[in-house]
């Protein structure tokens, strides 16, 4: 089967010919993938920052947003069957451990992460496990679910933790409304009756956001701060999800918190640097968060079967992988970029 | 009567004669002192550090941690009379706010602190208020219960916190066993089955924890994060609860952490300076802790009146205050001194 | 002023001329009545029903469901001011207890219920607490939303109570859609993405329902158990709100509940009667729901500021009490009748 | 290898000579039987009353509470291996289904159960699966520990739960303390500092409550409703944890509940029959209790290792088997009986 392998750090991945894997062990399952999305992380991974971290041997297939039919499953596989519709759960988890056994299974103690330390779903096909396929509604198509498996799962995890403690009457902003702010605000929407503030750089995503559940768009240019104090009664919001993370966002963003409240870390890139006083005596919290487990995503494709949470796509096939990489490295992709073998 | 007051920033306090507080307004309640801790942020009151903050206008009678017996009573108090054993919650609060009914009443949105922004306790009588005055258990005495109105609430509203999520087999570790942690170590014990670990920089404290309910003590010596690893399965604790907050505490403290972990943060004097990739990599969380709650204070005089939660004190005669004041700021004071009138 | 009386049971009450009440108490609010909901409740209490209960001594007015502007104010109010448009909490509560500390004052240890043990809001004029007060969105009228101050508070509870455990794919049968169903799958359209499965007798209020938020309606016609395992996957629901509690529908209810889901009980009649074994095995529970709290009734102002809880309501003079009562008695009231000053 | 098989309903059990279970599936694990609990469902099932329920063919080994060593393991079995010292998890769970992924495997969708529908513990071997053992400390045997598998482990998980909500001054009310309520009332005194009051016909019975932690026994002689109300303040406990369900029990121990208070059910034979407006006036709380879920096992695996929680045995060679149940059966048997091969 064709599949997108990288053969060396720093240099473009190469489409090879390599066997279909096969259902060997007792949990496998095949998946043939209908969509494979194209995320800012594989090109991280082609310029080689995560080569130490993963520890992955070349060459080996990316892609970690993965959707398509169940094509062949292991011998103790009963609760899905060939043909199924499914998403990928991004790992590959081992059920036994505590961390599993708690609805915690991203805190795996012995994951495997398809896509970045073994073979991913830039491809025909796809080796999964039984515990990573969640079966998606037949009004869904894989092409246009498969980047919710990554980008999309970890908006709603952050986003349904923050919601536990959103009542009506509270305020909630949202830093950043590009892909996973884009899918935060609609989660929000759908689990609360929030007021949201959405904060952003960009004129147009603030339109955006404010036509899919956003109540308030506030533009990040220098004023934003004092413009969210203004519109949370100058005492700040219950909740602050950060999904930049990185340019000065958490200093901000720690800014427009009221007195107890919960700072979402989603985003990446700078330090959360904060005098001890000031989380004391305001008594606020930072709370970090990773990607969802695989009931965070179950929960997710009901959102998105109902049509609650929807993405915008650019479809590439497989064979043009290289033009996928190279528009998103430039700006110049619509949403996401998903790969059709 | 005779209190103690700030006259000048920079400058002893001095004895002076006020007239005794008498119950003005329907919720008063005056309190007849039997003890008033001496707290460190005394000391930094007297230097003047507070002014700003307080907006106090001198002279004012300071004093933050009291208890004793009900003196007088406004018309419309029915659930204190005259003679009761009381600990006074260090805050006045609405009772009408969001917060004060949400059982959050530290974050009043309009509080006073009296000790702070107006008269506090060094003295033979003071005001607060019905919703500030818990009922304690005939077999304790004011004095020796003082010092629990404050620094005892603080570490029992975090210990309280991050118990909700530890497990029989889980590991919390408690940075610095002094006098909040001491408490801490205290309550851990009897709120939870967790396994205890203290890490301090003194030997003797360590001694002192193991005898009150801390199953590993750990010296601060350079080799202490190893050692907690080692304690933890390497894999570090679900939850630290950092007394300290200063010195390096809180970069050691984090490593000490294992993924999806709650950092209490209780002591300050540093910044918490991480990168969001560690917070949202391991997915752990900062969660600052104030005062406790009114309702806090009341589990609190239970604990103490079934002892479970003793505190070491030192008596002076509310004459002596200096003594105490120069004590405590040269190190000198066995556990906390209290000012008995 | 007017005001409806209860002169003996077994009578109608008599309109009759008594002063207008003053604020003499440091937190007593007077509010001019813009809308009294008449509530079945009314009814039982000139049958005689809740004499022994409340004690009451008469003639007394009756009328628990209140909104209308601030009139007075006692000495220590500071947080409302005349003019203010206010709806009316239907206890007036200590602000002292443990449970008027802990977001739970309906169960405070000494409340007052005026309309049931004091005298309520047929009137020109009602006297209340301070604590008892909402403020409204301008955009709301008292007459539109008094109703919501009991009835509708009560759904609110209950389901947002149940929303706690509620996530996407769940499915929640709330049996019986009128006055209180009606709010409640409102309110559970507003907090939640649950499937909404309404069972009703009758096919008005079923249609009604899928207008307003349900996305199935089942015609309590025999058969209705099955069709809601059906609509269940044959396991049956997450959670039960029962607002019937009659006529078999707590029998009824238990068998549409899922293994290890909740059963909220808000309607009342008849009793739940079943073997414990069954309990255990499937591991339900039973939930008793009362009336909402303080908190809760502002964030139901926030959901009707916002159009997401609307109340069908009949407005009648408050002259024409009799003609209210009697339509309600005879069911002839469209929506909630409301006695508007 | 020897087996104790259910031969015939209404008959006693047999000794027969089967094979040694083999580990044929990959997650199979085979246990030598340390120790294996003899209970009273065993009764049950020989007299019949499991027969449609469970669906088991005859003959099969009877017995559900075991602990051993591990004898051999599938080949996925990574996380224990040949020799480890084990207690095994009353269900063989699937770990692919929603619950089991929440944490909550007791209502996983396709379980088996070992000694009730399937080959269990009454014998030299047993096979279960990966997902059903747990290791336990070197420190505890085997035979001490086989009764806490599921008796135990169900106390454990009702305590557990209800300990939640429990804080320093509340009460909680354990009604039994025979074999359950007994480790009921230690892992109560482990998690929390309840006052904890515990009611028995049996005086020896709380004797021995009294020195395991409660705080006081009251004899249900006919005045205990009264008694528990003195020792509650008049208003009842915040939760009641009923081991017993029948002859009463549920009558008396809901009027020894507060309001807004849990009564967690446990013990089963009679109905739970209470007026609906008592349940919401009072607004309490039904809460059904099965056994524990693998992560509970753990955690009391924990508690048994520190000494926190102790259970009498008396021991009896497996093939005394029928002595054991002859003991059990006459209430000649102090603690639990456990059969040791």
């Amino acid at each position: 089967m064709k599949a997108v392998q990288v053969v060396a750090y720093g240099r473009n991945p190469e489409m090879t010919d390599v066997p279909v894997p096969t259902a060997t062990g007792p949990y496998d399952v095949v998946v043939r993938i209908g969509g494979a999305g194209v995320c800012r992380t594989d090109l991280h991974i082609l310029e080689g920052q995560w080569a130490e971290k993963s520890g992955v041997t070349l060459p080996y297939t990316i892609g970690h947003e993965n959707a398509g039919w169940v094509h062949a499953v292991g011998a103790a596989v009963t609760h899905v069957s060939e043909g199924d519709k499914v998403i990928v759960h991004p790992l590959i988890t081992c059920g036994l451990c505590r961390a599993c056994r708690s609805g915690d299974d991203v805190h795996c103690e012995q994951s495997l992460f398809p896509g970045i330390d073994t073979d991913g779903g830039y491809a025909e096909y796809l080796k999964t496990s039984a515990r990573s396929v969640v079966r998606i509604d037949d009004a869904l198509e894989p092409a246009d679910v498969a980047a919710l498996a990554d980008a999309g799962l970890t908006a709603y995890h952050a986003v349904a933790k923050a919601a536990r403690r959103l009542r009506p009457g509270d305020r909630c902003v949202v830093i950043g409304a590009g892909g996973l702010g884009h899918i935060g605000v609609q989660v929000l929407r759908a689990l609360t009756a929030v007021e949201i503030v959405v904060v952003d750089r960009n004129p147009e995503a603030l339109k955006l956001a404010e036509t899919i559940g956003a109540d308030h768009g506030v533009l990040a240019d220098g004023d934003h701060v004092e413009r969210v104090l203004e519109l949370t009664g100058g005492r700040g919001a219950e909740v602050v999800i950060d999904f930049v993370g990185e340019g000065g966002a958490t200093r901000d963003g720690v800014r427009m918190l009221r007195r107890a409240g919960d700072y979402h870390v989603v985003g990446y890139g700078e330090n959360i640097d904060v005098p001890t006083i000031d989380i004391i005596s305001a008594e606020i919290s930072f709370i970090g968060n990773l990607v969802g487990s695989y009931n965070d995503l179950s929960e997710l494709m009901v959102l998105a079967a109902k049509g609650k949470v929807r993405l915008h796509t650019t479809s590439y096939p497989l064979d043009r992988f290289q033009d996928a990489l190279d528009d998103l490295d430039a700006g110049r992709v619509r949403g996401r970029a998903i790969l059709v073998p």
